[in-house]
């Protein structure tokens, strides 16, 4: 059977040959009023585990949708194991949807001295990040933990996964003599995350913190003053373009 | 005389030491009422020409602001001769904003064939540039030529300079590739322009010309499919990080 779907959807619940899937109340209100989908039509189904599918479209009572699985059109794809650690700014959303099309693999909101933003709607970003991830062909959805501080987050670091902290006062090396270092990635796979600050940057404190600590990477990125959101996106395109897998072609699961 | 500015502002005007200049009628709205300035207070103005410079503020009358110039704060320094060529998307502003703070010199909105967008106002889009600018510490606002046809700007298109179309029909080599042959731009400074698509991507028309000259080089970015605005900042960070002005550290003229 081929397949020719024109919605991808993200769901819970396990990818089987012949599993009947009821779809959750906001994909049936999207399926029938967004996309006025027809019964029988293809949909492309994942779930972060299981790869994605093929399924059929069925309207088997009022306002209720089943998405019935068939094939498996691609096997499951894991992003590369790097984080972005960020601090919340007032485009947080439009920073999730960025980070998820660009490949992170989690999304991790921290409170830093000089954040304005007092609360993180956690279940907001991840409708976003779910929407990215259905938008750009992922076969996965970033895992967003609970907002933390700085200091805890960092305190309780593990110490393989190299920090990479985008740091606005200049002290950093351009992010081409670190990655540099870091094309090895491509052979054995080391984690890694980025950290940016908020609006007003990092302040003094986090700074001298974040240069003590053995597994953090000050990098810089270029004369002009970047806002929060475009540094994230700009060390996080860099390092996929020329670490991640962009450097390889097609898929490595 | 050391000055402490807390606000940069684009104008047109001259650049000389003890030149009074008027400020523009919305500049002056926002000196008074969004920053609240004192007379006295310092700000920092550019005009594209001649570098930055320190000025006071003076109210010399009602709903009057004048600009008094007083002392070169940094010479003039201009971005690397790096174009973006793009579609008209709903996210332009955005796309306009972000591909000034990465750098661009230049930025011309193109008609393609899925162009879903009618009219570019390009007013709007230079006063986004303006603030980008403005905030991003840039000494220059970058240009913003008339929207046009895509295939009018490809017939006059300057043979020296290469166009790296990002082509998402994964046709394009990975970018660090392309990027791997193009690392003498250090030294040699060559003209280049990055061309993004639609939202619904080139048809196979503009793809089948593209392939066919000589100054355009297919580009690809990875696994996952990339908003044409994702695209086009992800090619000009990625450009400037291992190519442009992120490679040196500090201003080079």
């Amino acid at each position: 059977m081929t397949y020719s779907p024109r919605t991808r959807l993200f769901i819970e619940a396990p990818l089987t040959p012949g599993a009947v899937i009821e779809a959750a109340e906001g994909q049936a209100h999207y399926l029938m009023h967004v996309m006025r989908a027809k019964a029988g039509e293809d949909v492309a189904l994942f779930n972060g585990r299981d790869g994605e599918w093929g399924a059929k479209i069925a309207y088997p009572a009022k306002r209720k949708v089943h998405l019935e699985v068939g094939e498996r059109l691609r096997a499951q794809y894991t992003e590369p194991d790097v984080w972005m650690v960020f601090a919340p700014v007032k485009r947080i959303e439009f920073l999730v949807e960025k980070a998820t099309e660009l490949g992170a693999r989690a999304l991790h909101p921290v409170f830093t001295r000089r954040t304005t933003i007092g609360r993180v709607n956690r279940a907001r970003l991840l409708a976003n990040a779910i929407e990215a991830a259905e938008q750009s062909d992922r076969l996965s959805v970033p895992e967003i933990p609970e907002a933390a501080q700085l200091f805890d987050v960092l305190g309780a670091w593990p110490k393989e996964r190299t920090l990479y902290f985008l740091d606005e006062t200049g002290g950093g090396a351009p992010i081409v003599e670190v990655f540099a270092a870091a094309r090895s990635y491509r052979t054995v796979k080391k984690p890694l995350a980025f950290l940016t600050g908020p609006e007003g940057g990092f302040d003094q404190s986090e700074l001298d913190a974040l240069r003590g600590l053995p597994f953090a990477v000050p990098v810089g990125l270029g004369p002009r003053i970047l806002r929060a959101e475009t540094a994230a996106l700009a060390a996080l395109a860099c390092w996929q373009a020329f670490c991640g897998d962009w450097t390889y072609p097609g898929d490595e699961g």
